[in-house]
Protein backbone atom coordinates (compact mmCIF):
# COMPACT_ATOMS: atom_id res chain seq x y z
CA UNK A 1 0.00 0.00 0.00
CA UNK A 2 3.17 2.40 0.53
CA UNK A 3 4.80 2.58 -2.48
CA UNK A 4 8.22 1.03 -3.00
CA UNK A 5 9.79 4.68 -3.33
CA UNK A 6 8.27 6.31 0.02
CA UNK A 7 9.12 2.75 1.45
CA UNK A 8 12.79 2.58 0.66
CA UNK A 9 13.32 6.41 2.36
CA UNK A 10 11.34 5.29 5.63
CA UNK A 11 13.63 2.11 5.78
CA UNK A 12 16.78 4.42 5.58
CA UNK A 13 15.46 6.56 8.39
CA UNK A 14 14.40 4.16 10.72
CA UNK A 15 17.75 2.68 10.64
CA UNK A 16 19.31 6.13 11.46
CA UNK A 17 20.56 6.06 15.31
CA UNK A 18 17.88 6.67 17.75
CA UNK A 19 15.42 5.85 15.01
CA UNK A 20 12.44 3.39 14.52
CA UNK A 21 10.16 2.28 11.41
CA UNK A 22 7.29 4.70 13.36
CA UNK A 23 9.84 7.50 13.60
CA UNK A 24 10.94 6.86 10.49
CA UNK A 25 7.79 7.18 9.24
CA UNK A 26 6.93 10.23 10.63
CA UNK A 27 9.20 12.03 9.42
CA UNK A 28 9.04 10.80 6.10
CA UNK A 29 5.47 11.85 5.82
CA UNK A 30 6.40 15.14 7.94
CA UNK A 31 9.33 15.78 4.69
CA UNK A 32 6.33 15.11 2.28
CA UNK A 33 4.06 17.60 3.71
CA UNK A 34 7.04 20.08 3.25
CA UNK A 35 7.91 19.33 -0.18
CA UNK A 36 8.51 22.48 -1.15
CA UNK A 37 10.31 23.82 1.60
CA UNK A 38 11.79 20.85 4.41
CA UNK A 39 12.33 18.37 1.61
CA UNK A 40 14.44 20.20 -0.86
CA UNK A 41 16.09 21.87 1.57
CA UNK A 42 17.51 18.68 3.03
CA UNK A 43 18.34 16.85 -0.25
CA UNK A 44 20.12 19.66 -1.15
CA UNK A 45 21.98 19.92 2.35
CA UNK A 46 23.01 16.17 2.27
CA UNK A 47 24.33 16.53 -1.18
CA UNK A 48 26.51 19.44 -0.34
CA UNK A 49 28.34 17.99 3.12
CA UNK A 50 28.00 14.58 1.20
CA UNK A 51 30.71 16.55 -1.31
CA UNK A 52 32.46 19.29 0.90
CA UNK A 53 32.54 18.11 4.40
CA UNK A 54 35.80 15.63 4.77
CA UNK A 55 37.98 14.06 7.33
CA UNK A 56 40.40 16.46 8.22
CA UNK A 57 44.03 14.33 7.11
CA UNK A 58 45.63 15.34 9.82
CA UNK A 59 43.45 14.94 12.79
CA UNK A 60 40.69 13.45 11.70
CA UNK A 61 38.25 16.35 12.51
CA UNK A 62 34.89 16.56 10.19
CA UNK A 63 35.23 19.81 7.92
CA UNK A 64 34.76 21.67 4.73
CA UNK A 65 38.53 22.52 4.81
CA UNK A 66 41.34 20.25 4.49
CA UNK A 67 43.27 20.65 7.11
CA UNK A 68 40.46 21.75 9.45
CA UNK A 69 39.61 24.94 11.09
CA UNK A 70 41.29 24.07 14.78
CA UNK A 71 44.38 22.46 12.93
CA UNK A 72 44.55 25.80 11.28
CA UNK A 73 44.05 28.22 14.04
CA UNK A 74 47.26 29.70 14.83
CA UNK A 75 45.94 30.65 18.34
CA UNK A 76 45.87 27.40 19.31
CA UNK A 77 48.59 25.37 20.68
CA UNK A 78 50.02 22.90 18.61
CA UNK A 79 52.59 20.96 21.61
CA UNK A 80 48.98 19.83 23.72
CA UNK A 81 47.31 17.23 21.53
CA UNK A 82 44.12 16.11 23.37
CA UNK A 83 42.98 12.84 21.81
CA UNK A 84 39.03 11.86 21.50
CA UNK A 85 36.84 8.47 19.92
CA UNK A 86 34.80 10.90 17.67
CA UNK A 87 34.22 13.86 16.86
CA UNK A 88 30.96 14.23 18.75
CA UNK A 89 33.58 13.85 21.64
CA UNK A 90 35.35 16.87 20.46
CA UNK A 91 32.12 18.71 20.11
CA UNK A 92 31.81 18.35 23.13
CA UNK A 93 35.07 19.40 24.44
CA UNK A 94 34.94 22.28 22.14
CA UNK A 95 31.64 23.28 23.59
CA UNK A 96 33.44 24.02 27.48
CA UNK A 97 35.40 26.73 25.62
CA UNK A 98 38.38 25.67 28.11
CA UNK A 99 41.07 23.58 25.74
CA UNK A 100 43.60 25.62 23.34
CA UNK A 101 45.36 22.87 21.78
CA UNK A 102 45.00 20.58 18.56
CA UNK A 103 43.43 17.21 18.43
CA UNK A 104 43.59 13.91 16.96
CA UNK A 105 40.23 11.81 16.64
CA UNK A 106 40.74 7.82 17.09
CA UNK A 107 37.13 7.01 15.60
CA UNK A 108 36.67 4.55 17.44
CA UNK A 109 38.09 1.99 20.26
CA UNK A 110 39.71 -1.03 20.85
CA UNK A 111 36.77 -3.53 21.23
CA UNK A 112 38.07 -7.51 21.76
CA UNK A 113 33.95 -8.04 21.91
CA UNK A 114 33.59 -6.00 18.47
CA UNK A 115 36.85 -7.28 17.19
CA UNK A 116 38.28 -3.66 16.62
CA UNK A 117 41.81 -3.60 17.07
CA UNK A 118 45.08 -1.10 16.67
CA UNK A 119 44.28 -1.38 13.12
CA UNK A 120 41.00 -0.15 13.18
CA UNK A 121 41.78 3.29 14.59
CA UNK A 122 43.58 6.41 13.40
CA UNK A 123 47.26 5.58 14.94
CA UNK A 124 49.68 5.82 11.77
CA UNK A 125 48.67 9.72 11.37
CA UNK A 126 48.70 10.31 15.30
CA UNK A 127 52.08 8.27 15.79
CA UNK A 128 53.84 10.12 13.14
CA UNK A 129 52.51 13.37 14.40
CA UNK A 130 54.03 12.99 17.85
CA UNK A 131 57.31 11.72 16.35
CA UNK A 132 57.66 14.98 14.50
CA UNK A 133 58.81 16.40 17.46
CA UNK A 134 57.19 19.54 18.79
CA UNK A 135 54.31 17.75 20.78
CA UNK A 136 54.98 18.33 25.08
CA UNK A 137 52.03 16.98 26.18
CA UNK A 138 49.44 14.47 24.97
CA UNK A 139 45.91 14.07 27.04
CA UNK A 140 43.81 11.13 26.44
CA UNK A 141 40.07 12.24 26.67
CA UNK A 142 38.18 8.48 25.81
CA UNK A 143 35.41 7.25 27.68
CA UNK A 144 35.52 5.85 31.09
CA UNK A 145 34.65 2.65 29.82
CA UNK A 146 36.66 -0.54 30.14
CA UNK A 147 37.02 0.06 26.49
CA UNK A 148 38.23 3.42 26.62
CA UNK A 149 40.09 2.53 29.65
CA UNK A 150 41.86 -0.32 27.41
CA UNK A 151 42.41 2.50 24.87
CA UNK A 152 44.00 4.72 27.50
CA UNK A 153 46.99 2.37 28.26
CA UNK A 154 47.59 0.93 24.39
CA UNK A 155 48.08 4.39 23.74
CA UNK A 156 50.00 5.14 26.56
CA UNK A 157 52.37 2.57 26.14
CA UNK A 158 53.27 3.76 22.48
CA UNK A 159 53.31 7.17 23.09
CA UNK A 160 55.98 6.77 25.78
CA UNK A 161 57.79 4.95 23.50
CA UNK A 162 57.87 7.63 21.09
CA UNK A 163 59.49 9.33 23.69
CA UNK A 164 56.44 11.60 24.81
CA UNK A 165 56.62 11.68 28.48
CA UNK A 166 53.63 13.93 29.01
CA UNK A 167 50.60 11.78 28.91
CA UNK A 168 47.44 12.68 31.14
CA UNK A 169 44.00 11.51 31.14
CA UNK A 170 40.65 13.49 32.23
CA UNK A 171 40.08 13.18 36.15
CA UNK A 172 37.65 11.28 37.40
CA UNK A 173 35.64 12.70 39.98
CA UNK A 174 31.79 14.10 41.14
CA UNK A 175 30.44 15.19 38.14
CA UNK A 176 29.43 18.91 38.45
CA UNK A 177 25.83 19.29 40.61
CA UNK A 178 26.37 15.51 41.14
CA UNK A 179 25.36 14.40 44.51
CA UNK A 180 27.15 11.89 46.10
CA UNK A 181 24.13 9.59 47.42
CA UNK A 182 23.43 8.70 43.25
CA UNK A 183 27.07 8.19 42.54
CA UNK A 184 28.43 4.55 41.60
CA UNK A 185 31.48 3.37 44.12
CA UNK A 186 33.64 3.79 41.50
CA UNK A 187 33.63 7.39 40.72
CA UNK A 188 33.70 7.93 44.55
CA UNK A 189 36.61 5.78 45.05
CA UNK A 190 38.37 8.03 41.92
CA UNK A 191 37.01 11.16 43.64
CA UNK A 192 38.31 9.93 47.23
CA UNK A 193 41.79 9.10 45.91
CA UNK A 194 42.42 11.78 43.74
CA UNK A 195 41.45 14.97 46.09
CA UNK A 196 42.36 18.11 45.85
CA UNK A 197 43.96 20.21 49.22
CA UNK A 198 41.84 22.95 49.22
CA UNK B 1 34.05 25.03 14.70
CA UNK B 2 31.24 22.93 13.11
CA UNK B 3 31.66 23.91 9.23
CA UNK B 4 28.33 25.83 8.09
CA UNK B 5 27.64 23.29 5.84
CA UNK B 6 27.21 20.86 8.89
CA UNK B 7 25.60 23.07 10.63
CA UNK B 8 22.81 23.53 8.08
CA UNK B 9 22.23 20.26 7.93
CA UNK B 10 22.23 19.76 11.84
CA UNK B 11 19.58 22.05 11.48
CA UNK B 12 17.27 20.56 9.62
CA UNK B 13 17.58 17.38 11.09
CA UNK B 14 16.77 18.67 14.54
CA UNK B 15 13.51 20.15 13.39
CA UNK B 16 12.46 17.28 12.05
CA UNK B 17 9.43 15.91 14.32
CA UNK B 18 10.80 13.82 17.19
CA UNK B 19 14.48 15.16 16.67
CA UNK B 20 16.13 17.68 18.68
CA UNK B 21 19.66 19.51 18.30
CA UNK B 22 21.68 16.10 19.94
CA UNK B 23 19.98 13.57 18.00
CA UNK B 24 20.63 15.95 14.51
CA UNK B 25 24.27 15.81 15.60
CA UNK B 26 24.02 12.31 16.23
CA UNK B 27 22.26 11.73 12.44
CA UNK B 28 24.70 14.03 10.89
CA UNK B 29 27.91 12.37 12.07
CA UNK B 30 26.36 9.00 11.54
CA UNK B 31 25.60 9.59 8.33
CA UNK B 32 29.08 11.24 7.71
CA UNK B 33 30.94 7.86 9.11
CA UNK B 34 29.10 6.17 6.37
CA UNK B 35 29.54 8.53 3.74
CA UNK B 36 29.64 6.06 0.81
CA UNK B 37 26.89 3.78 1.93
CA UNK B 38 24.31 5.41 4.14
CA UNK B 39 24.82 9.12 2.89
CA UNK B 40 24.23 8.94 -0.98
CA UNK B 41 21.50 6.32 -0.34
CA UNK B 42 19.47 8.70 1.75
CA UNK B 43 20.01 11.73 -0.28
CA UNK B 44 19.10 9.57 -3.36
CA UNK B 45 15.95 8.52 -1.67
CA UNK B 46 14.73 12.29 -0.67
CA UNK B 47 15.56 12.85 -4.38
CA UNK B 48 13.27 10.06 -6.05
CA UNK B 49 10.81 11.02 -3.65
CA UNK B 50 10.44 14.30 -3.99
CA UNK B 51 10.03 13.62 -7.76
CA UNK B 52 7.92 11.04 -7.51
CA UNK B 53 5.80 10.46 -4.72
CA UNK B 54 2.81 12.88 -5.15
CA UNK B 55 -0.33 13.29 -3.61
CA UNK B 56 -3.24 11.85 -5.36
CA UNK B 57 -6.02 14.03 -7.20
CA UNK B 58 -8.35 11.82 -6.08
CA UNK B 59 -7.80 10.86 -2.35
CA UNK B 60 -4.79 12.64 -1.42
CA UNK B 61 -2.87 9.81 -0.65
CA UNK B 62 0.36 10.06 -1.39
CA UNK B 63 1.88 6.99 -3.87
CA UNK B 64 4.50 7.66 -7.28
CA UNK B 65 1.14 6.69 -8.79
CA UNK B 66 -1.67 9.04 -9.40
CA UNK B 67 -4.39 8.35 -9.37
CA UNK B 68 -3.26 6.25 -6.37
CA UNK B 69 -2.73 2.28 -6.49
CA UNK B 70 -5.92 2.22 -3.48
CA UNK B 71 -7.91 4.32 -5.83
CA UNK B 72 -6.82 2.56 -9.25
CA UNK B 73 -7.47 -1.28 -7.07
CA UNK B 74 -10.47 -2.63 -8.89
CA UNK B 75 -10.95 -5.24 -5.87
CA UNK B 76 -11.97 -2.50 -3.92
CA UNK B 77 -15.28 -1.03 -2.77
CA UNK B 78 -15.93 2.50 -4.33
CA UNK B 79 -19.14 2.61 -2.80
CA UNK B 80 -17.40 3.31 0.57
CA UNK B 81 -15.52 6.22 1.36
CA UNK B 82 -13.14 6.28 4.26
CA UNK B 83 -12.13 9.66 5.42
CA UNK B 84 -9.17 9.86 7.52
CA UNK B 85 -7.39 13.22 8.63
CA UNK B 86 -3.40 11.92 7.22
CA UNK B 87 -1.98 9.71 5.13
CA UNK B 88 -0.48 8.33 8.53
CA UNK B 89 -4.01 7.66 9.53
CA UNK B 90 -4.54 6.27 6.37
CA UNK B 91 -1.60 3.15 6.48
CA UNK B 92 -3.21 2.58 10.13
CA UNK B 93 -6.16 1.84 8.55
CA UNK B 94 -4.32 -0.23 6.19
CA UNK B 95 -2.63 -2.05 8.39
CA UNK B 96 -5.81 -3.10 9.90
CA UNK B 97 -6.30 -5.45 6.89
CA UNK B 98 -10.33 -5.35 7.63
CA UNK B 99 -10.72 -2.36 5.45
CA UNK B 100 -11.58 -2.71 1.68
CA UNK B 101 -13.16 0.77 0.66
CA UNK B 102 -11.74 3.60 -0.76
CA UNK B 103 -10.12 6.70 1.49
CA UNK B 104 -10.42 10.16 1.53
CA UNK B 105 -7.10 12.21 3.41
CA UNK B 106 -8.34 15.35 4.72
CA UNK B 107 -5.07 16.46 4.96
CA UNK B 108 -5.86 18.12 8.01
CA UNK B 109 -8.81 19.27 11.01
CA UNK B 110 -10.99 21.94 11.73
CA UNK B 111 -9.27 23.64 15.03
CA UNK B 112 -10.35 27.29 15.65
CA UNK B 113 -7.43 27.07 17.98
CA UNK B 114 -4.82 26.37 14.82
CA UNK B 115 -7.24 28.97 12.88
CA UNK B 116 -7.70 25.75 10.57
CA UNK B 117 -11.20 26.21 8.38
CA UNK B 118 -12.76 24.18 5.58
CA UNK B 119 -11.42 26.13 3.22
CA UNK B 120 -7.57 24.29 4.27
CA UNK B 121 -9.00 20.70 4.21
CA UNK B 122 -9.27 18.91 0.97
CA UNK B 123 -13.20 19.42 0.50
CA UNK B 124 -13.94 20.36 -2.82
CA UNK B 125 -12.59 17.38 -3.92
CA UNK B 126 -14.19 15.38 -1.23
CA UNK B 127 -17.71 16.66 -2.02
CA UNK B 128 -17.33 16.63 -5.71
CA UNK B 129 -16.45 12.56 -5.12
CA UNK B 130 -19.78 12.01 -3.26
CA UNK B 131 -22.00 14.69 -5.95
CA UNK B 132 -20.50 12.15 -8.35
CA UNK B 133 -22.59 9.15 -7.39
CA UNK B 134 -22.36 5.92 -6.27
CA UNK B 135 -21.20 6.59 -3.12
CA UNK B 136 -23.23 4.36 -0.54
CA UNK B 137 -21.47 4.77 2.66
CA UNK B 138 -18.86 7.61 3.98
CA UNK B 139 -17.14 6.16 7.17
CA UNK B 140 -15.86 9.25 9.05
CA UNK B 141 -12.45 8.36 10.59
CA UNK B 142 -11.10 11.19 12.45
CA UNK B 143 -9.37 11.07 15.40
CA UNK B 144 -10.96 10.61 18.87
CA UNK B 145 -10.40 14.51 19.93
CA UNK B 146 -12.38 17.93 20.31
CA UNK B 147 -11.26 18.82 17.03
CA UNK B 148 -11.63 15.42 15.49
CA UNK B 149 -15.04 15.05 16.72
CA UNK B 150 -16.12 19.07 15.66
CA UNK B 151 -14.88 18.15 12.34
CA UNK B 152 -16.88 14.92 12.05
CA UNK B 153 -19.93 16.72 12.96
CA UNK B 154 -19.44 19.09 10.11
CA UNK B 155 -18.67 16.59 7.43
CA UNK B 156 -21.86 14.75 8.62
CA UNK B 157 -24.42 17.89 7.93
CA UNK B 158 -22.67 18.53 4.66
CA UNK B 159 -22.44 14.98 3.56
CA UNK B 160 -25.79 14.76 4.84
CA UNK B 161 -26.75 17.81 2.56
CA UNK B 162 -25.46 16.20 -0.58
CA UNK B 163 -28.12 13.26 -0.56
CA UNK B 164 -25.34 10.75 1.26
CA UNK B 165 -27.69 8.91 3.91
CA UNK B 166 -24.62 6.78 5.63
CA UNK B 167 -22.60 8.55 7.33
CA UNK B 168 -20.91 6.24 9.90
CA UNK B 169 -17.88 6.77 12.54
CA UNK B 170 -15.71 4.46 14.37
CA UNK B 171 -17.05 2.99 17.42
CA UNK B 172 -16.70 3.94 20.42
CA UNK B 173 -13.68 2.11 21.73
CA UNK B 174 -11.12 4.55 19.95
CA UNK B 175 -9.52 5.86 23.95
CA UNK B 176 -10.56 9.32 24.42
CA UNK B 177 -7.76 11.70 23.68
CA UNK B 178 -6.25 8.86 21.53
CA UNK B 179 -4.64 9.30 18.32
CA UNK B 180 -5.45 6.38 15.63
CA UNK B 181 -1.78 6.36 14.50
CA UNK B 182 -0.59 5.02 17.86
CA UNK B 183 -3.20 2.63 18.20
CA UNK B 184 -3.15 -1.57 17.57
CA UNK B 185 -4.65 -3.12 14.94
CA UNK B 186 -7.16 -4.75 17.07
CA UNK B 187 -8.61 -2.13 18.81
CA UNK B 188 -8.64 -0.47 15.72
CA UNK B 189 -10.68 -3.15 13.71
CA UNK B 190 -12.97 -3.09 16.33
CA UNK B 191 -13.80 -0.08 15.99
CA UNK B 192 -14.26 -0.45 12.40
CA UNK B 193 -16.98 -3.20 12.54
CA UNK B 194 -18.98 -1.66 15.36
CA UNK B 195 -19.21 1.79 13.29
CA UNK B 196 -22.64 3.41 14.42
CA UNK B 197 -24.47 5.69 11.87
CA UNK B 198 -24.44 9.12 13.21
Amino acid sequence: MISDELKTLIQLFSKLPGLGPRSGKRIALHLLQNRTTTLPALTESLQIVGVKVQDCTICGNLDSQDPCTLCQDPRRDPSVICIVESVADLWALERTASYKGHYHVLGGILSALDGIGPEDLRLPSLLSRCQAGGVQEVILALNATVEGQTTSHYLTERLKDLGISQVSSLARGVPVGGELDYLDEGTLSAALLSRRMM
